[in-house]
């Protein structure tokens, strides 16, 4: 019943998977400790996260361990046609597929929802809200969601701070292990890589603009002054902003930075961030891009409306009333995702380790838990940590008892 | 009453002071705008702090604004005399000079309790459990009192932990303006200066490792490895050490690294972490010292009871009866600060602009609070945050109405 | 007459030429500046470089100053063939596509050779040394030639030290404004897209093993370090270890380093650097390249006879009799240029306009210079830095009188 | 017959001896080995370097090699006392104190030239030129000298170029293993050193300006950004400048780096660097200081003009007419060797390795060499590259027969 754009590619996407899977030990080594015991078994998932060759990893062996497993993309453009082949090979239902229409995208999650899961695992909140508000879903009986992104939570929140939350949700983004590494080391990275690919410009030599100084932000900046950029830092929390003042970034507004940028990149999750008026104030040749969830943080329905000409894979040339040359990433849509491959499989792993521990804390636990975001419980964050760090040969001390003495004494 | 090592000195406490000042505009200008109400007006402030020269322009200010000043040291070693000196010429008492005895220490600490303080503001919780456990002062009314450090932090929460606090405490160190600059950035360079007088040594070509990756050994490794020092991190905490793991450091445990390290580090707030063993295992030549609040990270004791020379200032070598030379930085007291001169004032300036609030607010509202150790208000992080870009003259951006409702919206 | 794969790929070339042509303002402000006068009119030029769409900027400009232009390709892999397309739709005589076999490349710079150019362009050596001692060739009368790498030079040198050259020829790669940019940081950011698109894992967490650190490793080096990874530097030369060490970076022989290396990148211009006992002592997983001119840096034909899969665009798994799995990128040859698109146009825009101004050169000098390998003449190198600048609106100082004055005083 | 200000301090000067020697394993190796055959003796040896305790190791080393030994300071400001009383405790002739007018200065140089040394080892050309030109030592016959610093070679350099050497120079300065790693890695720590104790401020949310990026501005700039400063880069040389520009700093003139900098290092060898109009436009409180050979860098004169007070040991604050108080590091001389100890060990013994093989080869070979500059030999730079490396254990690889004949093919 699945629906993807050719079943011809799964052998590619097979060999995509095994990549992904020979580098994302930290997950595949606890699927095959539960595997036996079917934790899944009788769960009906349903997915809404970017289908690439490191989430087949998760599904596969979520359907392991005994789901079943039906799966949407996070983002309309996203979708990689091969892995979503493979997936339907695996016996996973799958509606998903590469350069959708928003009211595709829209049919595909409600196309999850009709198969009424009993947890929905979800990347940006679409699915979680549309489970609370859409008519046809809202009696649905759900135990619990997990989160995959800060964007996702905010919403939550904002659902939550109005009493709105019908069932808990796991903030699998909120986990250190998460956050820390996948927002930060895994974009910082991808990023790099996705703006490589769309530009082929040097960094060195030209001052980059980073838009936010969060974990995404941070991670951003790090690797484009890795890459010999002169980077400057956008920012509307001031505490923020001294840390990217105190780590050797140039800070001031965008309305200023606009004027003198050669790069940008958006950060924040906020909408807004780049406007027509700094897109007009900008040089000729600048490159803009964004590595937030949503497509609302650069004012690309202003550039895509000017005379716009594709000069290279997913960058798009912008003639601006004023004659200057802006060139757009990706048409403003996570070009570390849609310009590259996404964060490479170690980060993944992860990411979708909390994941898989947080579905099956939600299985196991849902009926004492309130219907409220919970951040992933410290033991199993702690427990990635461990696990990754023990895949990489990577040893640490332990407290001794005299130590954890001192540490209760005062 | 105050005693001191040498009134003539203060004259040049009062140069080191202006210095100072100068270079502290986000505390002069909060402390002018207040003076005038002089809001501290019949408090006795009682005060446990290095008495370097940032401390200074806190305390002139707080009798500016009307408090009567008690101050001793939070460290036995490093009080500067001619600070202390002008201190004393500016109708503060002082119980402070260099090269304390553990009792010395005590007997002024008890001084300061013996002005019967209202309020108490402390730097590694030795004042604040006096004040709580020691028989003579245990029925003082304190209203409550604020903090500087983790180690002082640590100790408290255990007494909450058990129910014992008496009084309000504000972690003024968890203020993220206090933690993320100070034990950051501050401590990364005055470890980096203490370091540098005690052994002018090359760091660049050696093995320097640092033990404990929180903010502290965030900010001596970063700074380290930016003199061109390759890394070492040991850790206890799986998600710090894969964080430095991730930052490019060397991540490994102790026994391993001091086998190879060339220059010791500890930064953990912990005890026992440069043992007997270890130094009895690192190479001839090896240089080790703590930056942390107490001298109990490293076994000092088993050192300084070799054949002990001191061969710099601040510098004893100390030879093993294994027959290696192994060199230990200001007895393993906090070399960054006795080594050094201690953190830059513009640093200071956002720890006592925290301190400085932070006093007023719990005068404001002692009544309201609970015997519990607080966060410092999240508007006053904020502020100190805005002071210091101000004074900087960094601008950032600001919320317009749509993007508050795109954060409240879902 | 021109022999190239697909004439129907010309106008996807034109939108590559058109995006290089606007990012290499220097060497298009040189060439419309000299464009009236056609100062290459009645010249052959034979080019035997990567045929690229920065390449073909500096080809059409040849053309557009007047000379009859004939192409091959420096690398039997690398052609992009929409640019040769484009080339020939220009008017350029191009022997060049993709994926050559040693014997077709071998006939294409025969066919160049063919035109009898009074000027070789040269990169690696192969067309100029075919002019000296290939019989059908030997007798041509050849006024120059220019050589885009140090490994080119290294083989005329060679020639020189047995005096057997017979043309002066212009060592464009040691221009400053060549060498320094070119080499350290074209190199540096092509190699880490090229790595990033082969393999897509994290640079950060891994061990990266950069052979050689001259200006080609020293620019690898840095930015696989700006990247998060733990570089280990190999070298032969004891000032260029020293250096490396130095510059923070652990430094051990290739036998030590091929044990617990994950990444591997060759920059040596050497033959025989990972050698096949390095190969069977590496970690399983391990990803080996090659950045160097040649495919001799790396014992290819080993890997390549063992069983062989390509699980990646540019990746191959070579299963190793030992059991373990080695991934090799683009077989062995320019990681830099055949996994990704090559150095980008900024970059390439300095090296061409040392070339343009070096074949300028050698047309009105070479009946004053000798059969040696010459500099480019400080004055070129010089004002390419100066367009460079110029380009990107950087202002620099000028000596004063009495700064000249002083220099030259005693 | 020495004159040196108190020989009291011979025993402090011990234990800084024996510091130095220890962290000199390469030099005091190579002297070790040479000892027994006395290659120095009946040879005078003339000497104008820094007196520092790494300085004595060099000279008592080359006086257990046979020579007379007789010793002036480069720099009127910065001996140590110690230094120069524990030199005369083991029988070396000193003329040298701190704190030295002009005229004692030249008393000095005049007192070590009436010694009739056979080769002089000078810092900075003032003892070689005045043996050229000043009447009383120009019929001296001196059968070499050798040279530390650019400025020296610089000075010696024009007077090649008028025919005015009269005996060879060992340019011990151009030496790679001197060059890159004196000038580079050493001056870059001790700036940092001598500004730390100097300013005792931040440098991370400070702009610093380093004037020139030479080895010695490559390396100043290195580590200020290392240690978080925003790094801005002046320059008179295109092809430098644009090096920088690439690195990631920002490089603009003085005209405009003056009014935005915190905090600036000249490091060109030039004079009329920072000038009265730069000062004049500066802000308030900036920083300026030179680490360059001579005082001439900086307009210091005009600053000492103003209403001056000292601030901190080595920093004068300067209230300029405008009202703007401006503060200059040890009086615009070397900064890193005034301010702070000067180079570490380390780094001199590499240097000092080069001038006592130098020594020796000028001893060996004047006989043969002709009255220019020689760079030295590269022999000598290899061994003293492989010395290092050796001390500090840290192994390479060798060329094999193949690889050899490989670089010599074609």
């Amino acid at each position: 019943m699945s629906k993807i754009k050719d079943y011809a590619l799964s052998d590619r996407g097979r060999l995509a998977y095994v990549w992904a899977k020979d580098h994302m030990r930290i997950l595949t080594h606890s699927i095959s400790l539960l595997a036996k015991s079917k934790p899944l078994k009788g769960i009906t998932l349903g997915v809404c996260l970017q289908i690439t060759k490191e989430t087949s990893v998760l599904l596969v062996g979520a359907k392991e361990l005994g789901a079943k497993v039906v799966a949407c993309s996070g983002n309309p453009l996203t979708t990689q046609d091969d892995i979503a082949a493979f997936l339907v090979s695996k016996g996973i239902e799958v509606f998903a597929w590469s350069g959708q229409t928003k009211s595709e995208h829209d049919w595909c999650q409600n196309k999850v929802l009709s198969y009424k899961p009993d947890i929905i695992t979800d990347d940006g909140g679409d699915l979680n809200t549309k489970a609370h508000f859409d008519r046809k879903f809202r009696l649905l009986k759900i135990i619990g969601g997990t989160e995959e992104t800060t964007t996702g939570i905010n919403r939550y929140l904002a659902m939550q701070n109005k009493g709105k939350l019908r069932y808990p949700i796991i903030a699998v983004n909120n986990a250190k292990t998460k956050t820390l590494f996948d927002n930060k080391y895994g974009t910082g990275q991808s990023t790099i890589d996705g703006y490589l690919r769309a530009m082929n410009l040097l960094f060195a030599s030209k001052r980059t603009v980073v838009c936010g100084y969060g974990y995404l932000g941070k991670g951003v900046a790090q690797k484009c002054a890795g890459m010999g950029s002169k980077v400057i830092v956008t920012e509307v929390d001031p505490i923020k902003a001294l840390e990217a003042h105190m780590d050797g970034f140039y800070v001031m507004p965008m309305s200023q930075a606009a004027k003198i940028g050669d790069i940008f990149i958006t950060c924040t999750g906020m909408t807004d961030v780049i406007q027509k008026q700094h897109l007009l104030s900008m040089k000729n040749g600048a490159i803009v891009g964004n590595v937030g969830h949503f497509d609302v943080e650069i004012d690309s329905k202003f550039l895509l409306n000017q005379t716009v000409r594709q000069v290279r894979p997913n960058l798009d040339e912008c003639i601006l009333p004023n004659g200057k040359k802006i060139y757009l990433v990706s048409k403003g849509r996570v070009a570390n995702l849609i310009a590259s491959e996404g964060h490479p499989p170690e980060v993944m792993a992860l990411s979708f380790s909390n994941q898989l521990y947080s579905i099956l804390y939600v299985l196991k636990n849902h009926k004492k838990m309130k219907n409220l975001i919970y951040d992933v419980p410290k033991q199993i964050d702690n427990q990635v940590a461990t696990d990754a760090l023990n895949s990489m040969s990577v040893k640490i001390d332990r407290l001794s008892k005299k130590q954890i003495a001192y540490q209760e004494n005062w």
